[in-house]
């Protein structure tokens, strides 16, 4: 599995979530998660979430993950969100070690129940996908939710810090993924 | 899916991973968690994990939890070990709730570098089965490897908080389940 | 699994087969049946079944069935042709039950050689989509084809009839899927 | 999908639900459906159904399918429950035609609400296994629970009717499979 | 599997790899193989390989084969790679037979470092494709890249000897897929 | 994907085609192909194929190929038969490389209508498991079948020629098992 971190300032506008974005936009083949700060305001025509129509979902600044992977044919969404999950609980693990105690309800984080993060999973016949944001700086999202971000969660995190805790996040998933498939190698099925 | 509450001092021996032992055992139909306190002494027949042959799996008092899924047909070892590694990061975050602020490797949960937990997981053609054992005290446990236990970690433990432990585990794994379940039907794919 | 009986009229123009109509026009989350009266006209671009390109498909009264199906991940047309045919033989049956005799031809519903139903089933990655429809009365039919409706096959039938019917209908489907569902959680496997 | 039918008065000991038994002991290679008259007594080590464990599976004189499908792979005990409730509802069926009309509970048929058959379906990571046993006479049936056979059903039925019925009962099953193989093949996805 | 041989000099522009082509087009219903001579240029938007876009995929003059199957449900990108190869060597073998010696990289033959094929393989939820096409004459093809065509392999084949080639390696495919579902039906499973 | 070669004279009883037989007597963990020279003489509580039950299945000396896999989950037998079918034809082109041209049907390589090899594929839940062995001299194979040894069909093959054959074989195929998941990464489905 790949991972790769793009320059700043990409906005994200939903169309990343969309199988082999990374093979098609940045050359990576195979399984990949991709990571870079940028602001998010999604279209209307690439919301994954049916509950979400008619929402916005925007914000100024945030650190995107986009994961994708081609382990297992046919993919499956339930597959899909246990991974998901796995990585949200990743970040909220990572975050925990920087001081930031957040709570996690299903795919979102909360600090101080408001709201520090987005996600959503989806897959096609053959590749699944999985979209996390995190606002950096609690601007630019939408009116009706209270939300928060990294910096307001802890005021000294630098740019450093977040890049640390991006790559700090990546990387406990990729071994995350490689460590399941190498347990599998060594249990005794019925 | 069920939760059930075992009296306590019941061993555990390895027989409790083999597949239908909920409904051959406890009358339990369908996917459940079951837990209860009691000693660990796992038969080499009852070895799971080939990593582990010739090894001494054994604990005097732990709390253990017994999960059993029936909703994946055919059922895999690999969605298994995504479920395991949430319940162990379920586990993980309801330690911290309580101050217990432990490291996970894999399946494995540490304290201070001392080893809390032992967990495994397997299935036959039509279930998944997860083993997850955390020791309540530090008592007869193999003496090769630096272990701990739940009242070491936190010496003010009561029954009733380790009780209260339990249950918020086992709640917080079905709705997990659930969750994602849920997700799933609101999602669109490509 | 729910279960919704919408009000009448509304007419089916064959978008109800398409995955997450449930949950986007009717707030339905999950597995679900839905069932009306209304016509049915089916666009041409709506058609699943490639043996009708061409056809006329439609009804002036027909009681509708929509099933969704999102327990099997990732879904497949196999498994959803096979509950096709149970919910078919489901009806058959109910209809037995009120002194209708049909036969049955795969997913069609015949009485005296008349043609009462209509049915199709398909899929997206994550559920199974079914449609059964069934003539109130014989009108609105195909003339290239011998239709006869409920009324038609027995006359005394009134509003509370068929609506008890359709109720029947429902309940047995989702009482059979459930049973199967059990039957698994105490069965040995090899 | 083949079909043979074996000379009389093979005792059912529970063994035929064994994976390869149609090739094994009837040299029949692929999906498959045996049937045959004699009496049942399973031994314990054969039983399949758990909540059978303890209980007596025996008659003097039933007529026996065993049915074994290939087609799925891996094998799953979710299709294989599907296609039992296919043949349950067929046998159903050409029972009515003959003017015997049951009821059905899941995987049993009633008449006069006295148990007429008995049925489990099971499998291997390679084959999906169903037995469907139905009295043909009322004798050598556990003592705790009401029982009948075809003969006391409909007492004119000879030999040549029962040996009709099962060809029409095999022949009807394979069809409605095929019919739905070939049903996928015109049917549109999303 | 059914096999049909279409008239010649129909133009491959790609869309005979969606699914339902050989269904919609010429009536071929269930898992099939159509081939055909005649030359290729694929639309843009027909393309299948992420890789070639922006290239130009063309050629005077062909052998095409096009293979859809719907015996694996869901059908998966995987399954369909692995047949493409064994199609691919199975041509190969064909050759050779005829005294042309090719080597094979993944899905492309080779005569002289020249290149003599193009393939590819993709699938949706209900049924897997694969496209062949090699180059009769080397005319019409690509500039930046070395190509070939059979008769520059072989100049003394004719007509009779291309068609023979196209039937023998048809029905080599045929026998071995079917030859894989028979050896599934004879082996014991763990 | 692992690749080892172990010492000359292993003899091969059957029981390296159970699963975990590399990890559990090599321990090498994962996907891997072990290749050994050594006598065969399967003991009949090894078979795997059913056909073969009481036939013997020996050889003084064999090249022997165990391949297990573990990227499919859950493992299933279909797969497995196309990836021997994969490994067959590896060994076919490797053998037509040295100029020894043979033929194939099925898994069995034949030169000169004499039986060269022997081969066999199976699963269990968890895994993939191939075994072929291709005889090295025509000594103590059965003897109511033709058979012949990699030096009848060409007597100057030394023992650096054939470790180079083994090699070659094992490269090949783990290079095609590799792009055929490279390729996932780059096709449309739909």
């Amino acid at each position: 599995m790949k991972y790769k971190k793009l320059e700043e300032n990409i906005p994200y506008d939903g169309s990343p979530i969309e199988p082999f974005w990374a093979f098609k936009e940045h050359k990576l083949k195979g399984s990949s998660i991709v990571s870079w700060i940028g602001p998010m305001d999604i279209k209307p025509e690439e919301l994954i979430d049916y509950e979400d129509v008619g929402l916005e979902i925007k914000s100024d600044k945030m650190v995107h993950f986009i994961i994708e992977h081609f382990d297992v044919q046919p993919a499956d969404i339930k597959t899909c969100y246990h991974r998901q999950r796995l990585f949200v609980m990743i970040v909220k693990d990572a975050l925990g070690e920087l001081g930031i105690k957040t709570s996690r309800k299903g795919d979102d984080l909360y600090f101080n129940n408001k709201k520090l993060s987005v996600s959503i999973a989806t897959c096609s016949n053959s590749s699944m996908k999985i979209h996390f944001g995190m606002n950096v700086v609690d601007k630019g999202t939408p009116e009706d939710i209270e939300t928060i971000g990294l910096l307001e969660c802890k005021n000294d995190l630098d740019n450093e810090n977040i890049s640390a805790l991006i790559d700090n996040i990546c990387e406990s998933y990729i071994n995350e993924i490689e460590s399941i498939e190498e347990d599998i190698t060594k249990t005794k099925v019925f």
